[in-house]
């Protein structure tokens, strides 16, 4: 593999995934991952633009970057890219009104879309949420729709928490498509969509963007498909053998955050 | 197609399906459907062999029939085939302990099987207990094991019930199987081990079996790749659109099993 210097160069722009890469949820909030706050901090009065990217789906976009202020990272909400506002915006542009089977911490983020009389369902990551009656309503809308449409923000297999592994969205997603024959569309990570949106809002070209997160698939693959670069840390739900992934490559591995901020304040020009 | 006549011509034995040719299940048990309990009468009269050939997986047989005698079926234990006890034979022949994630109605079902320190996760239609937290369980289980195993008692879409269609344990078998990035082994309709078994324990040749039931592709589907003959009844989860499945086509479609049993008597030699 050719060195850094190659590897980041012309980098004007990172993309950072928030979960596995800031901080692991968990009880209480969560736990920041060492030396994150300290690199946020450090690539955000750097040369380089910074913007969040996240597949979040059970927090509002408040309630999340309140979280993270909490344990010490300097960020805006002004700064995030998150899937529910995605989300509003295509329903409003198909006239959707929605059958919700989310979290009530999400709740607030669609207080401006009408949902009598759905017509669709939007799912994002429910968390304790899933129960059987949630998801059998859901089920049943669904079967009720002449042309069914089922909006999932994101198709995340597991998350990493302090607490160990957690059911994403994407498995409950994969069982209503099952159930009902039909196959969801995504707003959030990997859909080009939604990187799209995310570098619009970054304000650079995709040539020019860095990803870094610790999805394999649905961030490094997903950024790479757009023509970004993507790094992998080696924290949140990595696992060893993301190394060597059958089908996605990522233009490097880094230990954590911090690494990949020393590497990229050394390698990239001001 | 063919008359009536020639369509089951040599038909010795007949597999009735349960849940939705039977009764509908729901609050309090459920009710029968209209003409099943004379119609299971009337073939037990009869020249033609008959076993029950379910995939319910909520309750043990000896519950299931319990049930179902107290709706008016004659029925008897050592006449229904459930994926339960197969599933139990597989565990025992190959060494396998399993986490459990099934209805409290079905335990007694593995009472002889070691638990301890599980090696695999057998799954059955939970219903209210796919709980996120039990979900999440089974999911760490396969995560922590080297060649995950996940066994499926069935792989059915939705059921019926009285109250409306409800989600059964396929939806949460491709929920497993896409978080962990495996394959489930489903034991139960339409698995051709499965048919096979019940074949046995009816005592006829494939070519002289008929199965009857409410599942176009679980039921209709999965016995005729056995080389069986299969009716569907426009009764339990049956919909318009199955008459006209792209994959499946049954031998014959009917109202309800009153019906077919009616047919199966004027239309097959003692």
């Amino acid at each position: 593999m050719a060195g850094w210097q190659e590897r980041l160069a012309g980098v004007r722009g990172v993309l950072l995934d928030i979960s596995g890469v800031l901080y692991d949820g968990g009880a209480g909030g969560g736990t920041p991952i060492a030396g994150s706050v300290d690199a946020v901090a450090r690539l955000k009065r750097s040369h380089l633009k910074v913007r969040f990217c996240t597949n979040e789906s059970q927090k509002s976009r408040g309630e999340l970057v309140a979280l993270l202020r909490r344990l010490g990272f300097d960020m805006a909400e002004s700064e995030v890219t998150a899937p529910a506002p995605a989300a509003c915006q295509v329903l409003k542009a198909r006239g959707l009104r929605p059958h919700l089977l989310i979290h009530d911490g999400l709740r607030s983020e669609f207080h401006q879309i009408d949902t009598s009389n759905p017509n669709c369902v939007v799912m994002a990551d429910a968390a304790e949420g899933f129960t059987f009656e949630n998801m059998n309503k859901a089920f049943r809308v669904l079967m009720g729709l002449e042309r069914p449409v089922l909006i999932a923000l994101g198709k995340g297999r597991y998350y990493k928490e302090t607490s160990g592994l957690m059911l994403d969205i994407g498995p409950y997603m994969k069982a209503l498509e099952y159930a009902c024959g039909i196959e969801a569309e995504v707003v959030g990570k990997p859909s080009p969509e939604y990187f799209k949106l995310a570098l619009q809002e970054l304000g650079v070209e995709a040539h020019q963007a860095i990803m870094i997160g610790d999805d394999i698939v649905g961030d490094v693959g997903g950024a790479q498909q757009c023509g970004m670069r993507a790094l992998q840390v080696r924290t949140g739900k990595f696992r060893p053998s993301d190394e060597h992934h059958p089908e996605v490559q990522a233009d490097g591995y880094v230990d954590n955050l911090a690494q990949a901020v020393d590497l990229l304040l050394q390698h990239t020009d001001p």
